[in-house]
């Protein structure tokens, strides 16, 4: 059976020493877990992770949700007991505002605690996860009725929420949709039409569940811009507060998926349900972009969690399963066999793991400060910069973090050999549970779309200069310091890269947007390195700082070092490549017909 | 549910323009399939696969097998028919000799209609590869009474075959295997002991199972000197070759595995079954190596078969799906939305799977022209060649086959966005699947090791240097062609990094086997990518001919110099990548302890 113990003290290192978090300190929230304070919470979550969550993760994946015909949905065993503990504990509204019933410390804690819990049990932390962004659409789009009427059950865990995009005939493309809504004399709406692949649409862990729903009000323009949104509870609620009838709402079934069992994907049949509209009509997927980027950086986060939670099985089987001897000797004479952790290709895959979890982590944690910074801030400037890195980094962080979550768990896999493709190992779980992560919230060519389209010609191109700067910037202030130049020599290489690849870009996709679309992924991918190895010499830097301010940090920090030199001789060069591909352009892959595909 | 088509059409190009099949005739059993005959034979299996076997794959994956309280196990629904089907079409034993009750015809079509069979049902199709693989090593190695019992049978699929290696103890690391086997006065050995992983171990498809074994006959030395290979059917065989009684080995339970669910997957208990020695005591690993390398050519195949049936329905929905528009202008402007083929990030992921199926399926043929050579030609000196080859390009195939063959499941499945993750579009079965053939016969690490630790240095680099040489003419014979010129120099520029890694690893392997390791990987795929480029050449060559000689021709042969020049520009240039990571070495890997991971 997997293991798995969160990483509080590389967290802390990374919020204290890499991301300074106390300087900070003046947003709201942040003011309350300075110092100690900060482990304390995070050591907190870990144990509910580690004890009460991770044991839950395979009997998840083996019993999945039951519906029943009366179209309830019963989770697996333990899942009701966990769930209150994790309510009770406050954790889902952790960074939820304390009038509105949360706990108001930074979402920097709260997507903190959500990788733990992801890593324990993807699954059973996506209910809480969704009700945490619809409460951020709630609280950013609702009225204050609404707000008052929603928000502090769903702080609280009482009651859950969900996102209702997809239908079948509109993924990607939610000009198609065709869930309508009719306006009722009272000012509600009726709702009718059926949503696919809604995650947690009816389970058996809250009182109530808060669906958010996108539909069409009735004569509303056709594509996105006759779109709106709408709270459609499960069960109705009466303006004290208290529950009222069963909305027309219900599980018509359960999706046979690849992973993530534990949690309830369900097609939604709406049929004349009653909803209220949040927000403007015909502007409701503004409303819905709120959600959607806290989800993106949820799901990046997902594929880190279970990257990491992927290692650490594979690290503690490579130290202990016997086989074969060293090419460069025995290193267990007195066994049969040596731990396979003397083999460089066992050691390839755990530091390639290892090298991206250390280095993600630092990320979202960054981009998490940014979120914090960007809605807690008085600073207009400050706002500005973090709004600006923040939206050019979701969508990279995104793609990047769950390729190459999923690419790790088969890694860590690969580690075990055959016992890594047998269920009870619990590895090929995490394989099957990292997949979905590079196709729900946007699959990963949408995003890599919405970095290239969207994000870098947004506000004439401000968020990458600005990026280009920083990076630039840490590289000059860094390249006189023998000891960083293992880290920063190559980083200036790849920076050099996307600085190419970006200039082409603007050459190149204006004119023809087919080649911006055939550079897009392979551009995103080569952002997230060159991120990724901007925070590791980051890392590199605070590490060299705390060894020789800390001699007991030593072998910790060596290790880091140790760790981000991997990444820059092996992941890093990678960019080259990327650039590479990117500048062939359009015309090879447009010029086929598609008959011929 | 998927849909799949046998690439005829691409076979008979491939082996007729590409590889000169006809040149081969001299070859015993490549007389009876000179022109259309080889078509004729190709189109039966392709109907039987499309047909009879492709519809229970999904019956398969979803019932997989059952075993009963007798320790007997029944196979899905449809499998005993189509099992039947297969065995009495004389597709079992198409490749072995006549005197054994086979066809005599060529491995490279046995090669070729595996591969049909796996796209259509891997689980299905591996009862029989297990049986073709168990009959080789009997061929090669059993004595003519044995060959006389077992083979014709086996031939007819009128028994199946299995290989016994893996032990929990031992799954690489054979040294370390424990089954005992015990003389017996009349000659044959008792084994005793537990395997685990055995595919097809126990089933219900055919009325005896003949088991290879691995075991150490007491007194032996200890590690891999001391092996000993076994015949242990499951029942006996008395001398007129009736049935006798059961022997004492039976499947204790099943394994749950991520995949291939179609094919029984068992831990084998022996309790002092009756086996008979194959070959000479103690040298029972060199007999296994026999049916290993056509296992690892096989599972080289499976991983095209699931890439090649992953593309054929990803390209379709690709071609259906209506999402989204165009960035360049509307393809559909009548309908809702255009078809997904039209963007530029969804005809990549296509791209990059047709781009290696052809390839592959062109490597496969020619290892499996080179195995034909090397066992049937009476030509010394062509026989050495074609065995340094297949030697040198068997952990090649089978490392980079399984793990492109995979990632392109998982690109198709992307493709398919939600419905991807969902099981009954068949797409995540397809991944799962696919996981397997990295791990089984050799994980891909065990591979890369055999290629840079043995096939490399063998016999002075004579297989390496043969190989370089041939390429090397190839690209010399056809630099001053224009329109080759496009496949040509990328490839001189894929065959330079070749030539510096393999430089590099002699520099830097032999004085440091760790530096070795750390290579192995990486040059593995380097070498991959090169014999990939290699045959696109020789296609793009082939297909230029072909298209000014038959003009009926010129699309199909358009669509290849595409789908190459795709390769060309996208795929070929990571080899400058790989380079770039072996030359790193294996100092900062190493300098990690292993406690520290």
């Amino acid at each position: 059976m997997p293991v798995y113990k969160a990483p509080v003290d590389d967290a802390v290192f990374l919020l204290g020493d890499v991301l300074h978090f106390d300087e900070f300190s003046q947003l709201p929230g942040f003011g309350d877990v300075t110092g100690e304070m900060l482990a304390l919470i995070l050591r907190e979550a870990a144990k509910l992770a580690e004890e009460v969550v991770q044991p839950l993760n395979q009997i998840g994946d083996r019993e999945g949700c039951v519906r029943h015909e009366d179209a309830t949905v019963t989770t697996a065993k333990g899942f009701r007991a966990a769930y209150r503990a994790v309510a009770e504990g406050g954790w889902i509204g952790l960074a939820a505002p304390q009038e509105y019933g949360g706990q108001g410390l930074p979402y920097t804690l709260s997507a903190l605690t959500n990788e733990f819990a992801s890593s324990a049990n993807m699954s059973f932390a996506m209910y809480s996860g969704l009700t945490q962004g619809a409460l951020a659409a709630l609280l950013r789009h609702g009225d204050e009725e609404q707000k008052r009427l929603y928000a502090p059950k769903m702080a609280s865990g009482v009651w859950s929420g969900t996102m209702n995009l997809t239908e079948p005939q509109c993924g990607t493309d939610l000009g198609l949709l065709t869930t309508k809504a009719t306006p009722r004399p009272d000012g509600s709406y009726s709702i009718t039409g059926q949503k696919i692949f809604i995650s947690a649409g009816e389970h058996d862990l809250a009182e109530n569940i808060v669906h958010f729903v996108l539909a069409r009000i009735e004569g509303a323009p056709a594509g996105v811009k006759g779109i709106s949104l709408f709270i459609t509870p499960k069960f109705d609620v009466r303006p004290d507060g208290a529950l009222g009838p069963r909305n027309n709402v219900f599980c018509g079934s359960l999706e046979h998926k690849m992973g993530i069992h534990g949690n309830a994907t369900c097609v939604m049949n709406y049929d004349n349900a009653r909803g209220y509209l949040v927000g403007e009509a015909n502007r409701g997927l503004n409303a819905m972009f709120v959600m959607m980027n806290e989800a993106r950086l949820g799901v990046a986060i997902q594929g880190l969690a279970l990257s990491e939670v992927a290692y650490q099985n594979a690290a503690a089987y490579a130290r202990e399963r016997l086989q074969g001897r060293s090419l460069a000797g025995s290193k267990n004479p007195d066994g049969k066999a040596d731990p396979i952790i003397v083999h460089p290709d066992v050691r390839r895959m755990l530091l390639e793991i290892r090298a991206f979890n250390e280095a993600a982590r630092g990320l979202a944690l960054g981009a998490a400060l940014d979120s914090d910074v960007a809605h807690r801030s008085k600073d207009a400037a400050a706002r500005q910069v973090a709004e600006d890195r923040l939206g050019l980094l979701t969508p990279v962080l995104k793609g990047v973090f769950t390729d190459l979550g999923f690419e790790n768990t088969v890694k860590a896999q690969q580690v075990f050999g055959g016992h890594g493709y047998i269920a009870e190992w619990g590895m090929e779980q995490f394989v099957r549970d990292a997949r979905i992560t590079m196709i729900y919230e946007g699959a990963n060519g949408i995003q890599a779309l919405d970095l290239v389209g969207r994000k870098l010609p947004k506000d004439g191109g401000r968020a990458i200069m600005a990026y280009f700067k920083e990076i630039g910037e840490f590289i000059a202030g860094g390249s006189a310091d023998d000891a960083l130049k293992p880290y920063v020599d190559p980083l200036q290489a790849a920076l050099g890269d996307l600085r190419k690849a970006t200039m082409w870009l603007m050459q190149n996709g204006l004119a023809r947007p087919d080649n911006a679309g055939a550079a897009s992924y392979d551009y995103m991918h080569l952002f997230g390195r060159v991120a990724l190895g901007y925070i590791w010499a980051r890392i590199a830097k605070a590490a060299l700082e705390k060894k020789n301010r800390e001699p007991a940090s030593a072998t910790a920090m060596e290790t880091k070092l140790i760790v981000g030199r991997y990444f820059m001789e092996r992941m890093l060069p990678e960019t080259s490549l990327r650039l590479a591909r990117i500048v062939t352009g359009a015309d090879t892959m447009m010029s086929l017909d598609a008959e011929m595909f």
